[in-house]
């Protein structure tokens, strides 16, 4: 087993922090975890949980001795942590981060350090639920699912090493690519489905018999819409951070639907079961665990 | 318990048609089940599987002597088969359908008999899965469910009552509405949430990097997209003849898209925040078992 981690910092202990020190204890690899967030009730509940061993209510306290440092809050946020943290992380401190967009973490790592320092590397675990807050971590989020680093020129070997070991020890497999990259894939499998599943939501909010048709929605209706149980202000924050990215899909979603409803408002039947059927062909051939 | 149907034709012996068969077993509320569909290898998987007790490859011999004759076949074939059998339908036999359209399935039956027959009630349970065929049927599929009858002014209160009473028997709560109605709720639940995960997946389909976009998608994609493994051509039906409804609801969520990409156009945080938070709070309301 890898050299394991004394001391894991936790900014921010929610359903990703607090699954990521859970599957390390399960693991064994790390000894202490300490927490800290902005939302003071939190850190006496994970400790409840056992999902921490100490709380710091102060940011600058809670680095202090950490051999790895998690960013686990929302993407808006990482650049005011990072100059919060900066003058009081170790040289060997490793940092990471588990933000949903990284062109945006890279740049505010370069906002506050000019450069990106060397023992930091952006990562994103792709895995989490519709529930938010430590109540709702558990160890096995990252069992079998896939974490994207995006690490920098700067980017140390040893630190990648580091947090490429950490991730396998919490169940995960590591793979790397360009943070540009990244954030236009999840732009397209995870940030427009969130947005789609928002408006839905929101659409038939604001219709005259909203309460009735929520009545009468059934199973397909729960599963397509669970993701708009999501965490509001994440999600704010991945709107504005991966904006042209995002923007991009939105336009071609848009476009596509309405080449739906021409198809539909033309009667052209044919048209229609072929576009269907090659969208199931493709959903089928998809597989998650 | 009311009393039971002495024989039972299924038109279409799919994956609602085989679990109205298998529920109303499971209750012992039916003697026989007759069972006729366009594919004729389907009979003999059902008879196997106990779905039918018999398979009839003529729809009108299918149709003799059943007390009650279930339409379950895509709506747009409910004209030509109720054409087929109107002439070996005896006058007490009940007939109902399981549409997810009902304005259609009227106009059908108008068309056909000159106006919708007294033993004719149109209905549609509120259940499904995103599998289909007699193999993904399953005796609970209408546990605790809802099926919405929308009885026309000739439909017979006897026999309104005597398909209440099997929908009861298999597990179900019917409610009545008029068929207008229930296309307009249906098109906001159920058929937009469809054409939009056929349209997602159809739109990553067509990205360049499109098989490296769904190795990346994770648990909230595959929840959203389900409903796209949904039968093709019985969707087909649904745009088609419930093409309205549908086509104001796709007006009404591109407008709100639309909205939505302007915010992030312009980074007004503070608006998609708020949208984001009044969705998610109409969601957590939201409860189906």
């Amino acid at each position: 087993m890898p050299r394991v981690i004394s001391r894991l910092t936790l900014i921010g202990v929610g359903l990703i922090g607090g699954s990521l020190a859970r599957a390390l204890k399960r693991a064994g690899y790390c000894g202490e975890v300490v927490g800290t967030d902005t939302r003071t009730d939190v850190l006496q509940r994970a400790m409840t949980l056992q999902v921490i061993d100490r709380g710091e209510s102060d940011v600058t306290r809670a680095v202090q001795g950490a051999d790895v440092v998690i960013l686990a809050v929302p993407v808006g946020a990482t650049e005011s942590v990072l100059r919060q943290i900066a003058p009081h992380i170790d040289e060997a401190t490793i940092i990471t981060d588990v933000g949903s967009v990284k062109g945006c973490v890279i740049a505010a790592a370069k906002n506050v350090f000019g450069t990106v320092p060397a023992n930091f590397v952006p990562g994103h675990p792709i895995a989490g639920t519709e529930n938010s807050g430590v109540e709702a971590s558990f160890a096995e989020l990252f069992d079998k699912r896939r974490v994207i680093l995006t690490p920098t020129d700067t980017t140390s070997p040893a630190a990648l090493k580091r947090v490429r070991a950490m991730w396998e020890q919490a169940g995960a497999e590591c793979v790397e690519m360009s943070a540009e990259h990244h954030d236009e894939v999840l732009a397209a499998t995870s940030h427009l489905p969130h947005l789609l599943a928002y408006t839905l939501v929101d659409t038939l909010v604001q219709m005259d018999a909203s309460e009735e048709i929520f009545r009468f929605a059934a199973g397909g209706f729960r599963d397509f819409t669970r993701i708009a149980k999501s965490h509001p202000r994440m999600w704010r924050d991945i709107c504005l951070a991966n904006k042209q990215a995002i923007l991009t899909m939105l336009k071609r979603f848009s476009a596509d639907l309405e080449t739906l409803s021409q198809m539909i408002e033309k009667d052209q039947g044919e048209d229609i079961e072929s576009m269907f059927t090659r969208a199931k062909a493709a959903r089928d051939r998809f597989r998650v665990e």
